[in-house]
């Protein structure tokens, strides 16, 4: 008890009285956003910038502290809250350190703390004609840089400009003993010696916490033009995706399957969204081509369509960004449909490109032989392989008891078809809690292993992110 | 020499005896490209898997010897050679591992042992109307993919596509212990744990034996553009460069500038190289649009260059691919112009593209100021922030001696200018045996330290490439 009372001194002495929740007051920072992990923490602290981070992680580690990195706490597999085995932790939320600290049009590189809001870097390379393309449309609002690139964040932009990762040329970490890796470079090409800002990248905060990043900016889009179109099945998507990337290269910058299903839930409980075609189809396509030329890209995305044939039963294009917005409605909305509609599991898996149209028809084969009349919503980012797979029943209100019976045989089923098919069961949000121990059947025990020593020799006492991950 | 004989006749169990050679037969890949690192090695052996490379690791582990993975051995920096410091090792050489075990062109993947010659990628890419983008022109037919990755690789093509970590999806490596790690995976997007490719990219060998990887293919460019530009100064240059990308964006596919004294030498020692304009201008840029979409690209390019304004004195245009090959000889000659003019004293650096200017200027006026009358030969990927930035005498007679006496002292003026702009004395070509000291005075202590835990904890007995990077 003295104990904790001189630590909460010690903190406060760090960050300033204002700056540390205890209690009731700081319990919404242990609730990750889709309310399904609820922790406790000894305090959630806010400091102001990395020297009050690194003077935190150092008086954590002397007291013997798990220490929880968070950010806007949008992780969706409850990586960046505590654990709710009742062992104290601290959580280290980043949100004040949310100042830009340098924008340099002519390297094209963005300088940032690691609790500005991704929201707050698409405005600031905008101010200098650039693009900062990390394409988390739904949190963007809410989360932030450092978590985005803890988690290695995806989203709809990585077929053209890859995930997070491959937006970063430098980053600030602060270790698990407190000591600062000064890593802030702005370099495109630097082969000296072993790169570490990967491993921090993706390891969701059990190596160390972000705190700044230096990233690449990209030039802005001067025309687009945006197809919605009705395909026959997944491996005629496929097909039409390797056609259009032959034909119009770089310029896709987005590549969208959606199922019947999810256009039903949509229709259903998303207000002014509409059928595109006069007939009902199975499957819809939505692909962007976007260049920096000012160019009329409608025409080039008609003739790449017309040239591929079989497949494609009918299509429109508009290189009016507003009207596409009608298109892309019906995409962005599905998560929410689906919430109204009620619980579901959900699973964001990828394969390679290629084995997309197997997954789905050999997951839902086996899913629809063990529960007859299960609803699949299958949807996603096919140009990346990565394709979300959400199962529930018909009939809502028995949904709560499925989900508590079966949800680790369905995982079970769905997961062996991605086994299979050399495919991840994490493809953008992670292993965090959620899936901390399933991976252990998915991986193999050499993979394990070294991640396992990775992590020892970096975090020995295991401070970093207590129980997450590995 | 018993021991020596048993470990000998153990090898060749492994690999067959024509899979070993010993004595002068084997000196040849004791030496490095440039002739300047020469080692000795037990034996140089051929495995013709990776099975085989898995028992040569353990079997080397278990005799406490030494192992120096090699590819084509084009490493300018003796990171593929044995020491020569009489220890003994085993030169374990891929060439034999040669297949490309899978071509998914809908995936846009290429699947391949590390033994593989780049040049041999490029046509299978082709072969599937797919490009493989690591554009190392000089060395494409001798360099191996292994070598590649391991060195991560640039060229001139990171401008556009990055550098040969980026172009990678999955890796087979073999572990200092002989394990093999199956990470050959093809997927796009994967966060279900430590991302552990990206730890032996770049690594020089030091944590471990890449056996095998899949690479990402890209769309084929069907039109391209380039243009010879002389531009005022290096700072016109990254001007135009920063002008370029954000009228022209991603079709910027290469963007080099050539110093006076680099077309002198051409010259000089180049047959058919001319200048390009009636006027000698001291610097040239010589940059390429390309693009997937059949479309005209001289006209953009010219109206993006007529836009520019101040700092570009006379620009020509060409669509024609083989017109515009009269150009690149002036690049693509410089290295051999200078070697028939005698060695000189060369660096391969990187700083912020923005800080370009400020290196050049700064390093050569403190240069100039220690040796009047230097030459410079200033020439590279001014749209990576890397120049190639080479030192001599004008009278060659006198290199020699210049090298012998000066060369620490002149990477020191160099290097130190790197290091205030935040830089990195090697861009491209790792640290291998030639930067390995070097870099202690230009990395902070606690890297070097994060460095060597990494290296302890993989390879705790140091048998992996020792003497190397760390």
């Amino acid at each position: 008890m003295t104990q904790t009372i001189t630590l909460l001194n010690a903190i406060a002495a760090i960050t300033g009285g204002d700056g540390v929740l205890t209690g009731e007051a700081g319990a919404p920072y242990c609730t990750d956003w889709r309310g399904r992990f609820t922790g406790t923490a000894l305090a959630v602290v806010f400091p102001a910038n990395t020297q009050q981070v690194s003077a935190l992680v150092a008086l954590c580690a002397k007291h013997n502290m798990g220490i929880v990195p968070q950010g806007g706490n949008t992780s969706l597999c409850g990586g960046a809250v505590p654990l709710a085995d009742g062992s104290q932790q601290v959580v280290i939320n980043l949100s004040r350190m949310n100042r830009i600290l340098n924008v340099d049009a002519t390297n094209y590189t963005l300088t940032v703390q690691a609790g500005c809001k991704l929201a707050s870097l698409y405005a600031a390379a905008e101010q200098v004609d650039r693009l900062f393309p990390l394409g988390l449309t739904a949190i963007a609002p809410h989360c932030e840089i450092g978590g985005n690139l803890s988690t290695n964040a995806g989203g709809i932009g990585v077929l053209r400009y890859g995930s997070a990762r491959d937006l970063v040329l430098g980053l600030e970490v602060v270790l698990p003993d407190g000591r600062i890796w000064d890593g802030l470079r702005s370099l495109r090409k630097d082969n000296a010696g072993y790169d570490l800002k990967h491993l921090f990248m993706g390891a969701e905060g059990t190596l160390g916490i972000i705190t700044a990043a230096v990233l690449k900016l990209f030039p802005r889009p001067k025309s687009s033009a945006t197809a919605c179109i009705s395909v026959r099945d997944p491996a005629a998507a496929v097909s039409l995706l390797a056609h259009l990337r032959a034909t119009c290269g770089d310029k896709m910058s987005g590549f969208e399957i959606i199922s019947r299903s999810c256009l039903d839930l949509v229709f259903k409980h998303i207000e002014d969204t509409h059928e595109p075609f006069k007939t009902q189809y199975e499957w819809l396509v939505i692909t962007k081509l976007a260049d920096v030329l000012a160019m009329p890209l409608d025409t080039p995305l008609r003739e790449a369509l017309e040239s591929f044939g079989e497949g494609v039963a009918e299509f429109l294009v508009t290189p009016d960004e507003a009207s596409a917005e009608r298109w892309w409605r019906l995409r962005k909305n599905i998560a929410e449909a689906q919430k109204a509609e009620g619980i579901s599991i959900k699973h964001d898996v990828s394969v390679p490109i290629s084995s997309v149209p197997s997954f789905i028809a050999q997951a839902s084969a086996n899913l629809r032989n063990a529960y007859p009349g299960i609803r699949i919503v299958a949807f996603g980012h096919i140009g990346d392989g990565n394709i979300h797979y959400n199962l529930s029943l018909l009939d809502a209100t028995k949904n709560t008891d499925f989900i508590a019976q079966q949800e680790h045989n369905v995982n079970r089923i769905v997961y062996e078809v991605v086994a299979q098919l050399e495919g991840s069961i994490s493809a953008e949000h992670g292993l965090g809690q959620l899936k901390r121990n399933e991976i252990k059947q998915y991986k193999s025990a050499f993979e394990l292993e070294l991640m396992r020593n990775i992590k020892k020799s970096i975090d020995p006492h295991g401070h970093m992110n207590p129980g997450k991950v590995i």
